[in-house]
């Protein structure tokens, strides 16, 4: 197999690790207002991530995707962020263990669509990874340097 | 299993069209001289990506890693990047099929330390997803409207 499902986990959450470190790196009077290009704050980029992230472990372990409004972000508290993020964490170790194997090759309807289990769950770390990024030119904008990528070296 | 090997090819060919796309979307005086924050120039991360695609299909497949110079691209012309990206995109096509599935769940020896096989397959497309969302950013700045994300819903 390619992967495993601890290797997947620890994949997820050395991600989660990276993103929460971009979070605390940014000024807190910049984190929900600076940005460029008209796009979204990295504070509400990284409630998005949360609220992607909450919504794919029910998903895998329930089958049911009730779609969350996340485009506008909880609320504009660092702490409270990071408090729900840690919860999450907590959460997703020790509940992806729990979710059967069966689920990933199998099709699934998703709010956006028919997908496989792997296809959603690989989604919502490609959608951690492309937002963080767009963190790290705020970062640089900013004249801060961003925590070092990759998040993730194995096993 | 999470994901089989037809299935991350799959994956991976998704995000090399959707980086491909991002490399046409930059107008082409701006691929290699539009920059924020002293950041590299998207033209000169698409050829980072490209290198270190090539570098990890060579590893996949011999156990040989020679790293390539990358930090500061091949050319500043772009239809010879896309001319090498599309070379290399129907490589991995015929030849990831040929990679021994043993290769990923074993550790190796690269260039940056010792990982598993699935580990430097998917530091790869982080490392893609990574670059391309910062040139998502460097296309919102010059005003442009970037191609849709994700890269791939599956199978």
């Amino acid at each position: 197999m390619i992967v495993s499902p601890a290797q997947f986990l620890e994949y997820w959450q050395g991600n989660r690790r990276l993103t929460r470190r971009v979070t605390l790196a940014f000024p807190e009077d910049q984190l929900f207002t600076f940005s460029i290009g008209g796009m979204r704050p990295f504070g509400v980029l990284a409630w998005e991530i949360h609220q992607v992230s909450e919504l794919t472990l029910t998903g895998l372990l329930t089958g049911e995707w009730p779609m969350p409004e996340w485009r506008n972000g909880v609320s504009q508290d660092r702490a409270e962020l990071l408090g729900a993020w840690d919860e999450l964490t907590a959460r997703i170790e020790t509940e992806m263990p729990k979710v059967d194997p069966a689920f990933f090759p199998q099709m699934h309807q998703l709010p956006w669509g028919e997908m496989s289990g792997w296809a959603a769950a690989i989604y919502n770390i490609d959608n951690e990874i492309h937002h963080r990024a767009q963190g790290y030119v705020y970062l640089r904008a900013l004249g801060i340097e961003p925590p070092a990528f990759p998040a993730y070296m194995g096993p």
